[in-house]
């Protein structure tokens, strides 16, 4: 239980009324109980409010908390925000530390202090995990990986060979790092190869031998600091240098990123976003759900890639592309209300309805 | 070995010829052996059973099966309802009931009647799994969840914190149900929070701290009962109330549900949908493979959603939608069809080719 | 450590210079070490090249080692070819052989020479695993399941009930083969199986039974030889038939491929792509990252599906297809850049701006 004045203090956030009321846990506004903080950041949910029992919310500011029929309140200039400290305020660690009886230690791994390996989890030789780093069951740390302090390894997740992770890293469950890259070559030339120059105008040529000869990936991942990656996503290892994710990065999930590829620090990738080989991210992108980019591509700091698009080439610093193949967002909203405008314009041209003409 | 007069009953259809004659199992037409039961539901089969070796068929109404070489036939009405009822009867559970003595069980956990637990699978502190439910190997049920009776969970999925889940439920191989959601905010705004205002017109707005602060998912996740979720699928706890799958809804391989999304009775999402925070989906609502759903958007009962589509605002009850951004289907493709015929139209208008005119 | 000379000989390419120089590894141009190979198989390399110590390199046919300051060359006249055998040269199995004593065992389980079962391994009854086949960590082998030898399965790999897998198979972590397809029926016709042939302009058709029936999948999976798989990739059972993928096919991370697929040999499968169930891919195809097939096509020997496309029918030998609904790509190129220079004629026709005519 945890007193208003106890949560507006960790909010930063100014309250009022009675400071003493005890809550446990947050709620939306309707469904709250009495022991529960309800969050209201926006006048939207006052109504809400009304229908639940709540004692005292989270409101956005100048909110007439009485009018409301509350007994205390806390103002949250930046309601999402509030949510953050709020609910990591109210969140418990999702493993204990301390090492389960059924996990497999090679003896030649490091653990920092305080450590948390969960059930059946395998831990390989020379594999080092920093202090206070928490693990879940049934996560794989391949021989040598080494993981940085105060991060959170979901089950299921699997760290390979070469892998490097930083500080306070976030690992969701079966999120697969350092897995090979999808990198081969024919002995000859491949039909596809040429298709990019002769947009498939050209003829097809069938290769004497088809075989895909795999390159190897000895690069390995480096991931810096407070990244976080979602379940189900994949980093692969680089070829002869590290695939690399910048401090801060945020990666959702299904998102899937290619062999040699740098993303900078800040960004936020999207669920189900895929980023082909060597491409490089710059600072503070963010990737909207689904969005594709090409491989040997440069993404520019501060760019937006909208939902679903696909990127085939370079993107300048700041520029919000759009669509496929991707391109500025207002170019491209244009181009989809034209597109939509377009049936009817060619049906009165067909129809001949005579349009105005300069110097009519 | 089944007999054709014992599958007939148990597809509650109608039979004709030797009832006697054993099966041990189906094949396609054209591959099967005097054992098998082929299946050639439609007439577009009839050349192919003739190829094959089968005595008796599962057949199109008003097949004359002696024509087609055969000494028993059934009759299906709906051919595909027929073949879930026959496949179901010619399958066999996928794990035994009982306890794998590798597997590391709290002794808190509560198990009913009749329960599997596979080889080196973990369930936690305070768990619930319900009677008859049978869990492969690898599989971590963490502390305090819920699984009703009837179910079926594949290896190596994953079921988190504040997770709940109804009867008859099914989770294929690697599915991670109650990941983090992915939920950040910076102290102020970022640049993308105004992109939708501005189109991307607007100046880049670099933040003093770019920092992503988390918010926590404390909201689990409800899935309830005959639900399916996919290999590699994942859907992620809500932030302070729960993700919510409803009813008998079915989920496909690859598929992401993001925190605090509802999804009615019924539906079906195919494979790689991806659905984005808080938004709420309907019953009996059809989500094609790739369909992208944005966040806080509302699709309405019955709506469906072609293949590859993405939505980016609320769509109404019943509504076929298709396309980026989608509209409504038929509009969708007279705008396809008017764009196919476009480069041709410009090169008219460009080298002066007269339309007719009103009058002319 | 690997003289210039040996590695000259593994890639069967000529080499200059010092060829008794020893190297312990492949390095970027820019940051090798003198005990570094550095990989310039470019001349946009050879500015890079000066930056960095090396003391040799594998260079571009025609490249002047002495004016690049290095000591000796290998010319790779296909430089990822050369790359190829190079990082196959400089890897080491990622796992070793024999079985680890946490590994859990069926007694019927038939395992080839120099077999390597990893920690927490399940292999289930009856299953065989071929010769020297490397089996990473926390790898469900389900009972009766077959892989051939010289394979290597990575930590958290699924290979279900009914999957045969041929030799040198490579399935990377978390990969899941043998899950159910997604195949369910109403006992009615739903409202989306009209929906193709009214586009969603007739009237909403609620069935009175609402309820999914599942087809159980009977089928299984066959993969041949020299197949990749990549992480959270998922490859389901067919129904009554195996899902096939054939020899000598790569498929990256991410990729679900539905129930009765048959993909031929040779082809490339690149991240995200999803194909639907039934549906036939010719031999040599590539799939362009998250291209998405429908259900029950054909695709054509040869063919190229262009990133993020989505293939709604057939597709002829050979063919390059682009866009959504794809068509061939040179037309999807003209009506793209037709819809770019859309929105100003339109604005031009509504100002009434001449057009030239015929005769004027």
């Amino acid at each position: 239980m945890l007193t208003i004045a106890r949560i507006a203090e960790a909010l930063g956030a100014e309250a009022e009324g009675d400071l003493a009321i005890e809550v446990h846990g947050a709620s939306e506004p309707a469904s709250a109980g009495p022991d529960d903080l309800a969050l209201a950041i926006a006048p939207s949910w006052g109504e809400a409010l009304r229908q639940g029992r709540a004692r005292a919310a989270v409101l956005w500011p100048g909110a007439d908390w009485r009018a409301l029929g509350l007994q205390a309140a806390v103002f949250a200039p930046r309601g999402r925000l509030a949510m953050s400290r709020l609910t990591q305020l109210l969140d418990v660690p999702p493993f204990p530390a301390g090492i389960h009886p059924s996990a497999v230690l090679d003896p030649t791994a490091r653990l920092g202090d305080g450590v948390g390996i969960g059930a059946l989890t395998v831990i390989g030789a020379g594999a080092e995990i920093g202090a206070g780093t928490l693990i879940g069951a049934h996560v794989t740390i391949a021989d040598g990986a080494r993981i940085g302090p105060g991060g959170i390894i979901h089950p299921g997740a699997r760290v390979g060979r070469h892998v490097t992770i930083g500080a306070r890293v976030i690992l969701q469950p079966n999120a697969a790092i350092g897995g090979d890259g999808f990198s081969f070559v024919t002995r000859e030339p491949a039909y596809v190869e040429r298709v990019r120059e002769t947009l498939g105008q050209g003829p097809v040529a069938v290769p004497e031998d088809p075989t895909w000869h795999r390159i190897h990936s000895l690069g390995g991942v480096e991931i810096g600091d407070d990244v976080e990656v979602g379940a189900c996503s994949t980093i692969d290892s680089g070829t002869i240098r590290p695939t690399r994710i910048g401090d801060g990065t945020k990666i959702d999930n299904g998102v899937i990123i290619g062999h040699n590829v740098e993303i900078g620090r800040h960004c936020l990738l999207c669920g189900r976003v895929g980023i082909a080989g060597s491409t490089r991210v710059g600072d503070r992108v963010v990737l909207a759900g689904g969005v594709g980019l090409a491989d040997n591509i440069t993404i520019g700091d501060d760019a937006v890639i909208t939902a679903g698009s696909g990127v085939l080439s370079n993107v300048p610093p700041g520029r919000v592309m759009m669509g496929y193949p991707a391109t500025r967002m207002d170019t491209q909203i244009e181009s989809y209300k034209a597109l939509r405008r377009l049936p009817r314009i060619l049906r009165d041209l067909a129809a001949g309805v005579p349009k105005p003409r300069r110097g009519e």
